[in-house]
């Protein structure tokens, strides 16, 4: 568990576009995020307020985040000094990177040295359970895609704000490193050894109130075939007793895979609903959540009514246009 | 890759249960198992000359096999005895123990003193590609379970053994520790990285003669909610051309889950064909393989009959009577 709140480290992002984890937090947790901490030529901003590391602890920043994506996948020079001297003082840090805090050696001194914790959230913290399949009280939703990287996280995230609007109880848990960065805590499924990787979820969605939902990340695609495992460990470990079809309609191919289609949202059902009534019988398919952001507002509004009579299932964009049909299905539950 | 041939250790095993990786080494690789090594007291043989080290360098073994489950998870004190003198001998060690060979300071040291390996071969060596899904040259082959441990590593050594025999091109591929010290090579695929499942099969069964099929030893079943996403990455990764469902029919629940039922036949047919026709359109269920150990052979024929009648496919019990009706449906690709 990642200590909250956050000072945002921006580094030297060329644009906002390398910004996106920082970006999450601050739309999704703006509670967690004190600041932003910018090297000079920095070319994102969030629109909070510029912070040094002084100013960040006495505003009460318990944890450094580094919320770019870094360039060449190594931690530079001008990072490495900022980080040594957040460590020095009081800060913890967490990343997402593939160069891994911990793999330098004068971070994992002064880390020891100042008694700071390192989080690294793409390896796993935890020593996950083999899955044992037991029923849970309390109730899980989970978005499944037709491919990867279509809005499931953005769903789910949309989703717990606008349940806990209306009152409903309801917990965002993060399954990738961006969701763990926000959230502070979660899995990160793709790192998990394949023997726990349900376990893993199990673990993430444990007995909760009757009336609690668990809004669970989806990852991968079904149909994705280089993560397709991933995502049926989710669907298993998961339980849901609610699914959210995920769709990116002006998708021509599989992300990364040119030779293979996109399948229809019925196909999507007609796979996923099967599966996941193996782990609960009760699982129901209960809405669309369609990734307009391509599409002009008169398309996307004429293909959401489309989706609705076809599939008889009610269909946002919660981007565009709120979570609140989604969140209105899982109440009716 | 581990060196063969082989000196099968079997320690102080209480029993020939507890001898299960040398036995499948003796039955399916015969050329690998040069003799037996045994402790005082030990309840197992498998019938091959009792050796020292120095008699089984001589008959040209390169490799001490573990080919035992230990006792208490532990490596112990009589057992550490041989291994040092075995890789001072002039032996590599492989060993699918929980007790990791490379967690032994002192087989460390003595390893890296005389050049030989350690293999622990529940542990990948080979850092595997993500899977790009792309169409390979060669047949491929995977056995598909109602259940777990429901014969389908057996299933594909045999098929492979009757393939051979016949003048087919057959290679079974492992994908489990029990496989890889038989055959001295393999994905275990239970400990990769979720990301890289399907990649490690791919990299398992690369391009190969037209004519030529691997046997791609199935692991856990879509139907078993803690292990099923390493089944769908086995799929989607092998991109299978045949597909043999493997089932026990006497099982009343699914193994280590006391509240789920294994499905029919159908309904693993009915799963598992579109989920693998995503990743190779043209996959087509061949046969059926049924492990009958806990019925009489009249109840065995007759069950066989009946799947045959149910499922218009050939279905045979490969370690009873033979695995001629599964290489036969092969060659008819």
């Amino acid at each position: 568990m990642i200590q909250t709140p956050y000072l945002l480290f921006l580094g030297d992002a060329p644009d906002m576009l390398a910004a996106k984890v920082a970006i999450g937090i601050r739309d999704w947790r703006p509670d967690h995020a004190v600041g932003q901490f910018r090297l000079p030529g920095c070319g994102a901003d969030l629109g909070l307020a510029d912070m040094d590391l002084a100013q960040a602890r006495a505003a009460g920043a318990k944890t450094l985040v580094i919320g770019v994506a870094n360039r060449g996948g190594v931690i530079s020079k001008e990072w490495k000094k900022v980080l040594v001297t957040a460590l020095e003082e009081g800060f913890d840090l967490a990343a997402g990177l593939h160069n891994l805090l911990r793999d330098e050696p004068d971070l994992v001194a002064v880390a020891q040295a100042t008694g700071r914790t390192l989080h690294d959230v793409r390896v796993p913290e935890v020593k996950y359970p083999i899955a044992d399949g037991k029923p849970r009280t309390g109730k899980r939703c989970l978005a499944v895609g037709t491919d990867c990287s279509v809005g499931k996280m953005y769903t789910a995230m949309a989703m717990e704000r606008e349940m806990r609007t209306r009152g409903m109880k309801a917990t965002f848990r993060a399954t990738g490193q961006t969701g763990i960065l926000i959230t502070g805590d979660g899995v990160p499924l793709d790192a998990v050894i394949a023997d726990f990787m349900a376990g893993s979820i199990e673990w993430l969605t444990p007995d909760n109130d009757p009336d609690h939902w668990d809004l669970i990340e989806g990852q991968g695609s079904l149909f994705h075939v280089s993560y397709s495992g991933v995502t049926l460990a989710l669907i298993h470990g998961g339980q849901p007793d609610a699914l959210i079809l995920c769709h990116e309609p002006t998708r021509t191919h599989m992300r990364g895979l040119p030779d293979y289609q996109p399948p229809s949202l019925q196909t999507l059902m007609d796979t996923a609903l099967p599966l996941a009534r193996i782990a609960n019988s009760a699982c129901q398919v209960v809405g669309v959540s369609v990734n307009t952001q391509h599409m002009p507002e008169d398309d996307a509004r004429a293909y959401l009514e489309k989706v609705e009579a076809d599939m008889n299932l009610p269909a946002t964009d919660p981007y565009r246009f709120g979570a609140a049909k989604l969140a209105e299905a899982l109440a009716a539950i």
